[in-house]
């Protein structure tokens, strides 16, 4: 499976250590050494907007009520239209999406299996958590983006269309099974470590792990902090 | 499973039997007759897109070439498009698109069932066909609504947004594996019949059969010229 699987895990601090208004402005400045590259940067972020599109399509059709599906399809279509976005960026710069993503489709296919949960609400969170840190993560990116297509990126993925509606469909299916509740924190905490190493995966590191993981531990914690909320909504423990 | 599976199958004249361009001015008369109420037009034409999208957005999982996922998953995006605008249209009249979805649900299921391949080609060649016959059937029937919903609903179901690529995708798949046309022609012969009971299913029919198949006749010899043209696109006898 995908290479970063068997990388060492970032050191991902529990936020709750930090306070969560943390002075963060001098890691803006340590981002523009570990920036990926344009194309690469939109290669990846299409692709895993294209696996959030299937996931969610897939928990449509797992789905029996006829609102929750609604909801989740307007997700699923909102995740479409964020990987048709950033494909019409690639175009723009006259690349092919399809051979720009090629290079991340084994990687992100194995990540997107990894975090297939047990049943559909586990899935359905997972595309909530990773969707959620790595939307974060990408318009974090998007500053060191040349030229406009940072802030084009950014309101991109920035648009929370249908997110609204899965925290609905989550809190509904919480609310009829107390037991949900603990299955899904366990499952949210284990899904972060696995997100975060996607997101380390994008990074030009320099393998010198001291100075790495100094570079990313800022943004990670910010990343963190804001899955922390994004649980909190959901009456889940991060 | 659905109740129109049972039913007598409709008089489906092969359209090579007539001239294409047949005069059909009178059948917009008697399809007052057989009208569907506002509502449950609504609702039917809603379910058939949400199911059009959950079976494209399978088949963008099951496809492995990313140029074809792309183009499949656009298509999907489009058929969500269409269920979200009529789902608008139940909306702006006060009524819950789940509620009025509901009691198309298990015959819409159920022929989503019928109509899925032995392959991924074969499912995308039932949606294709299916699609094609019953977007043309819903548009056909919009002259008969209330108010200025009709035109409205001919405008979002007539956009044509992703269509080409599924055709784009079929003839790639036919042009390297030449006893696929012949198996595919087979398929889209038998998914017509299932189609259009689904058609008939919508109308209000008398029960006299003789009355009704002079009524449903001229509509249905229409809609399979048009699926016979789309057939033809493909480089497949209809």
């Amino acid at each position: 499976m995908a290479s970063w699987f068997s990388r060492r895990r970032p050191p991902v601090d529990l936020p709750h250590l930090k306070p969560r208004d943390a002075p963060t402005a001098t890691t803006r400045v340590d981002l523009h050494d570990v920036m990926p590259d344009l194309l690469p940067y939109l290669g990846q972020a299409a692709y895993l907007q294209l696996e959030a599109f299937q996931t969610l399509a897939r928990v449509v059709g797992e789905v029996d009520d006829l609102a929750a599906k609604e909801k989740i399809a307007a997700a699923a279509g909102a995740s479409l239209s964020k990987h048709q976005g950033v494909a019409a960026e690639i175009r723009r710069r006259g690349d092919d999406p399809a051979e720009v993503m090629r290079r991340f489709a084994d990687e992100i296919d194995g990540f997107s299996a990894l975090t297939t949960g047990a049943d559909w609400q586990e899935t359905l969170l997972a595309v909530r958590v990773t969707s959620g840190l790595l939307d974060d993560f990408f318009i974090r990116l998007a500053v060191g983006l040349p030229g406009d297509v940072g802030p084009r990126i950014a309101q991109l993925l920035g648009s929370d269309g249908g997110q609204d509606g899965i925290v609905d469909v989550l809190r509904d299916a919480i609310a009829v099974d107390e037991r949900l509740a603990s299955r899904l924190a366990l499952w949210g905490r284990r899904l972060v470590g696995d997100t975060l190493l996607v997101a380390r995966s994008a990074l030009h590191l320099s393998g010198n792990a001291v100075t790495d993981d100094e570079r990313i531990e800022p943004i990670f914690t910010e990343l963190i902090a804001a899955h922390t909320r994004r649980m909190d909504a959901l009456g889940l423990t991060a």
